[in-house]
């Protein structure tokens, strides 16, 4: 497991992490397997879409903060519980196939690390594991 | 990895694949181990849920559209901005156990490509990797 | 594959489950790997997230009975198509790291079961695999 480290300048922020996985999967020196992606935060997730057009990531942050407004009916006290609920549908974890020792991204995708309660210095965890002889 | 083909004919569709699913399974030969689902399309996704009533999925299907509709206040100028924010709720993988050489759902558990931007021609990638011998 | 009994007792509710997955993992004597888990049902889910204010379970259990409203105009005819919305949304599986024995948790996460069509006696998957010697 590899840690990388993410710096996010925003509250709500889809950064665009696909060459600094890229660059771990190429160092495992694994050319057939799956890389996972793991997020140890509570309002931050990871997501795979579009990453041609800057817009699609705009347009998802913004569709995520009207699907959990900042200023809800909220009990949690530190107001970041509209964070905790984005970072749930986001979900923690993600998969991709490795392929020829690279991530078997589809053509548009990328892998964004989303911020939700930035900005913050975070983590994202990634191990890349071979396919096993058979 | 394997590669399936999936026909899609509506802009918001549940296909149901699980036996395309099972079918690969089989044919791999693995009776313990990790089935991995990998959508490689930024405005489609994979879900498992209850395929014994269709109406379900055509629930599922409504609801994704009402929470991102498709003329919300979108920069990206495709219009198909709803279809990569319902692409990213329902996410890009899922894994599913394979026991006794089968898929582990569950007794009402159906897998279900989800196209958000049809009608297209689709890919899914399926991966069956088995458990370790330890 | 181990499968862990789960008590629901409100139609809506998030179950910490974090404490019966790290027996399971200290259970398989696994050091280093990846702790899969999944849920084989339709109306139900995992996520990963806060547990230290147990009003971040709440509020997102709110957030989701908000995002999929029980009374929507629904054609599945059992009264719980919310429920079946709900589980897409949280989704059936989720994988953590194993390091050390242990879970890899960030530092405020636990494990939630999502209950969305309780109280009910459910069933979740635990599958703990080692990373292959290389």
């Amino acid at each position: 497991m590899r840690t990388l480290r993410v710096m996010t300048n925003r509250r709500t922020q889809f950064v665009d992490v696909t060459a600094a996985v890229e660059k771990e999967v190429k160092a495992s020196g694994i050319t057939q397997g799956v890389c996972y992606l793991y997020v140890p935060h509570t309002t931050a997730g990871i997501l795979i879409n579009e990453h041609a057009d800057p817009d699609v990531a705009a347009d998802m942050e913004a569709a995520l903060d009207r699907l959990a407004p900042r200023n809800g009916p909220y009990r949690h006290s530190e107001g970041n519980s509209d964070s905790h609920i984005k970072a749930g549908l986001a979900g923690a974890s993600q998969i991709v196939f490795v392929e020829g020792g690279k991530l078997a991204l589809g053509r548009w995708q990328g892998i964004f690390f989303c911020e939700f309660d930035g900005p913050r210095e975070r983590s994202l965890h990634v191990k890349v594991v071979a396919d096993s002889a058979r």
